[in-house]
């Protein structure tokens, strides 16, 4: 920030995330270049994403335990595929209690590997099946460009890991944490996201199938916002994980991983906040409403502050988060402070209020001022807060349409992505070689091939080969 | 575990330990020396002990945050106590992303310095302070002997770290905790403890003074339960955590660190579990009723389904952790099931019950059988999970009691630590030289000086110097 002020979008939008991310006080670097540190008011946000979603994991039946941080890099190597994607990024522990270690060891950058090396002591007979399990975790990727929340050599995630007696349950159970992502992304954080397949050269390193959702942010570049894999069988083989099934047989299980990371909140931040900072949606947002009582003099304040506690407690009985700002400062800086933060309702309170027996009502997300009266004022709050999450939802998603093009000649294709991008719709024949060389022309990568579309025959959009569906390109993050 | 069976804590205390975890299946060892695989079951417990924990600091203004997991190894070196204590067990990340670091990475044991290093970044003014911070992570420490849940090579903890304008603000705050922890361990855990400052000896690592937690296990052993710091300016120095005060002087911060890990577990295990298994203290554990019910024929099956059914649903109504075990099984494998798993209550339901509109109540810690009528039976199970909780506790302070003496001659002293060991309340003169020829002479350490006891003038246990009060010694973990 310079001078204390934000800058816009429209000046320059990736210096406005960090800016609005400094002004809203959620993190800050580490002394490690690429390490984060996330503040108090960011990490209120990541625990009401874990306690959601983690509800919505165990209602399907998954439990969380905790696998180590460190493993022999063996075991990366056991699967070539998954070496072969994560070993540029990986970072070793060589030493340790003052000694040479004999086989350095790898910080996890994902566990199918550590975790199925105990699955395969676990897993026994198909009466074992399906185990399902999530461990909320630190993980660590060497990463050369990093960006707060978006991409850091550490990050909090969270990675199910699941076995199956057959092919057919561990793809209902992929698909079933898909709509979990998907519908938490779009009723809590207020994101739309479009739910599909991976192409073969973006699927995670070693799966069979990656499913995917794709946010779109407010510069027209998608972010991937959460991702389940279905595995490839070698790395059963490569772990034994075998079971003895009902017909006496032994089998391979067949497993699934999936995760979502403190990059849910840099899409957050990206999607919703405008050039006054922070907009969050109210059902994620740590704090909901904060109350500003205004006096001219210790009689009024007396007389405001007497009335304001009395709607803080109110609202807090109505399970409403909410603070009470009485500092000693002029109203300015401090609707100025919580404009930054992202607190979804504002409610002032001053002299002349308590006469009309009304407060002010302020929205963060459309800056609508309205004059509530103070009976029955947390009902009002809560169904505005109710609104609020519902139009922010909206405004998003018209945001996106507005930026979703359905094309079909090549010209206009790179027209898009020489402007303002967005996604894009296009046939695609489905070669790896034409997915390489649009990247390269245009910058744009297959984001996802969508599961909700209706299959249309159409011709590649490079080389003019046959297609028989759409996929959504964009740049991304 | 040998042919299935838990080795009695008089035939193998040790062996007892490890065997309870692997019946209970609460954990397992990692692939690497000295790491854990923390199970579903035994991660239940590690969820009920954060949820409830992290109430209590929050209710205490404090916030939670989350910092790096590596910082360069200087940082570890400006604050020489500290190194010296840490460095011997120190991981070190020397290569990532496929090069080697021009510095090599510490993994934190203990987040003291990476915290400062934003702590004098955030710190300004008077206005800042006090500055409440936790977080929940893992932390790594190379252990040569490692067990389950007590000393891992890496654990789960929480580590608390304040900044406040004065050292009487920053003590009161130290207290504050040690006093969250002693009503945790008791209330909750249903470990009594006993609280007081650790001796210049034992303490933190640059601390200024530790108060500790010590509870007794029931080899009398003590086990260290929780430790609060009040640490040495000079770590305000060597990180230039200062700010402005009201007088408008620069000043150095006073700061505490506290922190409780997994290790928690492993005290409940040991402090109330026996040859039959884990006993849970109610509130702690993740299940706490179980249904069994029991029938001969698939009419009985159906009838009796029926109402376990019904009770199931009775108890989760009232907010009581409760499963039904309906699986094909005879009654006794059940049984044992449940027992070693340390579930409180056992609900049996079979054909006769029916008729006799009641069920058979069975305790786990006592194993008493109780027949209870089924009207208002949740009601009923509420207050036997209350005075389970109760007397779990008072049978835990009992026999810490039993193994309590207060000793003053040095014969009688070495007499106990060759013998059963318990906790030993001897004076001593305060000479740290005493100090450990004592831990050479009978392995017992001073566990701490209690907070709560009168002055008495007495004579040191060994050189028969002057001491006004008693100190705590024991063999510990």
């Amino acid at each position: 920030m310079k001078d204390n002020k934000i800058t816009t979008r429209a000046e320059d939008y990736s210096q406005w995330y960090l800016d609005v991310i400094e002004a809203a006080d959620l993190a800050d670097y580490g002394p490690v270049k690429g390490t984060m540190v996330i503040k108090p008011t960011g990490y209120a946000i990541w625990e009401n994403i874990q306690k959601n979603l983690d509800k919505m994991f165990k209602k399907v039946g998954v439990q969380n335990a905790y696998f180590p941080l460190f493993f022999p890099e063996s075991f990366l190597k056991r699967e070539a595929e998954h070496v072969e994607g994560f070993a540029p990024e990986v970072a070793m522990v060589t030493h340790a209690g003052g000694k040479k270690l004999e086989e350095p060891l790898v910080l996890r950058p994902t566990s199918e590997t550590v975790i199925y090396n105990s699955y395969s002591k676990w897993i026994q007979s198909y009466r074992d099946l399906p185990l399902l399990i999530n461990q909320w975790a630190n993980v660590v990727r060497w990463e050369m460009r990093t960006r707060l929340f978006l991409r850091t050599s550490e990050f909090l995630w969270q990675e199910g890991h699941t076995a199956h007696a057959t092919r057919e349950d561990a793809e209902n159970f992929q698909k079933k944490i898909s709509d979990i992502y998907k519908s938490f992304a779009e009723d809590y954080l207020a994101v739309p996201v479009i739910a599909g397949r991976k192409s073969e050269s973006e699927k995670f390193a070693g799966a069979q199938k990656t499913y995917t959702m794709e946010a779109m942010m407010q510069d027209g570049k998608a972010l991937q916002y959460g991702t389940t894999h279905l595995l490839d069988q070698k790395f059963s083989e490569s772990f034994d994980m075998k079971f003895l099934d009902q017909d006496g047989s032994e089998k391979y299980v067949w497993s699934t991983s999936w995760g979502v990371s403190t990059r849910l909140i840099g899409g957050i931040i990206m999607a919703h906040s405008d050039d006054k900072g922070l907009v969050l949606p109210p059902k994620i947002a740590p704090l909901q409403v904060v109350i500003v009582p205004l006096w001219n003099n210790d009689e009024e304040k007396t007389a405001v502050l007497a009335e304001a506690n009395r709607i803080f407690d109110e609202l807090c009985g109505a399970d409403i988060s909410v603070k009470l700002d009485d500092r000693d400062l002029r109203p300015g800086p401090r609707f100025f402070e919580w404009e930054k933060k992202g607190v979804p309702i504002r409610i002032e309170i001053g002299p002349r209020d308590l006469g009309n027996s009304s407060v002010v009502v302020v929205r963060r997300d459309t800056g609508e001022k309205e004059n509530v009266p103070m009976v029955e004022l947390s009902g009002i709050i809560e169904k505005k807060l109710e609104t609020m999450q519902k139009e922010i939802f909206e405004r998003a998603l018209k945001s996106r349409e507005e930026k979703t093009y359905s094309v079909d000649s090549w010209e206009e294709f790179e027209k898009i992505f020489q402007g303002d991008g967005g996604f894009v719709k296009a046939h695609w024949c489905g070669d790896a070689k034409c997915e390489a060389e649009i990247a390269e022309k245009t910058k744009a990568t297959i984001r996802c091939i969508p599961f909700d579309q209706e299959k249309e025959k159409g011709k590649c959009i490079l080389c003019g080969g046959e297609s028989s569906e759409r996929v959504v390109f964009a740049k991304s993050y």
